[in-house]
């Protein structure tokens, strides 16, 4: 059984809103054995919605719609599907009194949310619990077309309680199963030399794919097949081959990214910690907390931007500043020494850098991040150097500084 | 002139990756007046691949493709390229040398590495001078298909530095051009029917958008047509005609989130800031110093994560936690007071609350969370209810307490 996704709006085309839906989508359809064979998104024009539509029906057995039900003129969704299914829209009292039971207290009832109450009468009607927008559910053929709202949480919510729970009744399909690893110390080209005797001897029915980002490379391998041929045990075995090839240069399994690690890691060790973050502006402690029961071992964070609070509150010293500047070993070793001190914890994270695009100079230029570790009283540091933009540049130095306290934990 | 854009990769359609790049390529395409009509995600499978190419060669004049160019064997863009466009893979010297430049000391040269270094014989290759992944530039027919690395920041600088120049003299196209305005205080169909006069009097070539965000709705201009025709000037009309219509509603033009709004606020009026946040977890200080030049006006914040961080930095009273507990009204007054006192700021944001999924208590459920905003001795609090997960409760949070103090600086 596949499936297709279908974005609709503007927005997207332009840019100006990252398409989160489909990936979301994705992988809850992965978890229940239906794989996604191709996403679309396209603007809020009628013909371009119809003729994804018409493609996506041709091929797929299920296609999932995001967007385009909202109660302004730009949205036509809807009416859309309608001509599509040759069906026509008409009121539901159901809708209608949870829109009204949304709005209530908040937004006065006009036509455009009573509007909300129209649906079309040829597909099941599927209420929208946390939404003013329903969603619909059409059959043809033995395909199914659902179209849903395209603000992600209502999306989550209807495809978690409604969606899935149907699809999974209806269908009958392959079980798919995957195991992520991820993998540091190697470059793409160097682990897949190395990796590759491995890889010929794979089953046919396991592949395996490299997903590269600064620093771990993610290694997914997928096993597809029917339930009952032993697919669990054989994607098991390849599994234990791959933790035999490379040893501790896997620091995690799952989908867990360096955060979840580290928190696993303090959790499993009694350690606590906290960060000392100056160009990172607070978004390593960010991603730290993004952890759920992260208060089980993260106790707080100093984001010192303006140098008095790095002297204040972390105890730099004055003379260190003046000597070395704030972007330098010097200064990371003492932020992270301080932060420590201050928040009583075991381990400590500190930052320090130009992340742009202003700021730089000869000596050091946009891009120059350092960062220190510390466990009890030990201290690492590095630098990190090449601009690739504020973003990228502080997203690196919180990925570089996560990595480096799980290196000096382990070591 | 119109474009499509494909991005190839498992990880897409499987949700482990975000595709972000669409969205990029569709603002960078917008800029230059190219109207992007299709995003299709498709795998790292020839059919699919090619399936994908060739209707985008049909209907599009530009197709931009992303992915599938990595050393390894999931990898096979440029292969079902060169079969589509009937030529075959030769060695680049020039592909060759960047390659071995950007490894140099870093990574062995190998096979896999050194295969980068071949490319489509029947295109026009251009060099990538930040990855090994080489760009492949066909043209059949007077239309342009481009092949480039999925790696975010490598597709970035080569669209930036090759291909955006390029296609601009390549193509002449209609003007488009966009205006956005941050609308507060309206629900969508609200909004929608106190427009609707105005909007029905927008000339054709004159389109509005609805783009609403948790508790801010963004309102799109565009405006389409040729050099010379007054397209500028009738959309500034039609901005002066909104902003009469929405007065101080509007919080912010263009494409600013809300920290850039608070930013050009505090800039303006002189006003430094600090954050103190419990459940944000510094999320709250990265939005606001992911703005370019921030340090201007953000001194620093206090993560207070556990309740003795709370007590020693912030000086919140133990009897204040003791009477109403960490997630209260009477905490975040004192917390906010505390950190502007702590960072000598002018104004400052404080938040606590229970961002979920465990934690939440029948008179405190998962998703109350208090916000507190501070202008001087001048202090407003506000509680947030509803539980959207974890992510969501955290990213709403911080919402509310920049519209918050951009409101009570305001006042």
């Amino acid at each position: 059984m596949n499936a297709e996704i279908i974005t609709v709006g503007d927005e997207l085309l332009i840019g100006q809103v990252v398409d989160t839906n489909s990936a979301w989508i994705g992988r809850e359809l992965n978890k229940i054995g239906v794989e996604v064979m191709r996403i679309v998104s396209v603007r809020d024009l009628a013909d371009e919605i119809t003729g994804a539509v018409d493609t996506a029906m041709k091929r797929a057995d299920v296609v999932l719609m995001t967007g385009g039900l909202g109660p302004t003129k730009d949205d036509i969704t809807k009416q859309t599907l309608c001509r599509y299914f040759g069906t026509r829209l008409v009121f539901s009292e159901e809708v209608y009194r949870n829109v009204e039971r949304l709005l209530k207290g908040r937004v006065a009832m006009n036509k455009l949310n009573r509007d909300q109450a129209l649906v079309p009468e040829a597909c099941t009607v599927i209420n929208n619990r946390v939404g003013t927008a329903s969603v619909s559910w059409f059959e043809r053929d033995g395909k199914v077309l659902v179209s849903m709202p395209g603000v992600p949480q209502e999306m989550k919510t209807i495809m978690t309680e409604e969606i899935i729970p149907r699809l999974r009744k209806m269908f009958v399909s392959d079980l798919i199963l995957h195991h992520t690893f991820l993998v540091r110390n190697y470059a793409e080209s160097i682990l897949a030399e190395y990796l590759s005797d491995w890889e010929d001897q794979l089953p046919e029915n396991i592949k395996l794919a490299y997903l590269p980002k600064m620093g771990i490379i993610r290694l997914r391998l997928t096993a597809r097949g029917r339930q009952g041929e032993g697919l669990e045990q054989r994607l098991d075995a390849e599994c234990d081959k791959l933790r035999e090839l490379l040893g501790s240069n896997i620091m995690g399994e799952g989908d867990a990214a360096a955060e979840g690690v580290l928190g696993d890691l303090l959790r499993s060790r009694g350690l606590t910690v906290a960060t000392a973050e100056s160009c990172t502006g607070g978004s390593v402690a960010a991603r730290i907390t993004s952890v759920p029961g992260s208060s089980d071992y993260f106790k707080g964070s100093v984001v010192a931007y303006a140098n008095e609070v790095k002297l204040e509150l972390l105890g730099v010293k004055e003379e260190t500043l003046r000597a070395h500047g704030a972007v330098s070993e010097e200064t990371v070793r003492e932020m992270v020494a301080g932060v420590r001190r201050l928040m009583r914890t075991d381990c400590a994270i500190a930052t320090s850098g130009i992340a742009g695009p202003g700021g730089g100079t000869a000596d050091k230029p946009v891009g120059t991040i350092w960062i220190a570790a510390a466990v009890g009283d030990k201290i690492c540091a590095m630098k990190q150097f090449s601009d690739r933009g504020r973003e990228m540049n502080v997203e690196r130095a919180g990925n570089n500084a996560l990595l480096q306290l799980i290196g000096l934990i382990e070591s």
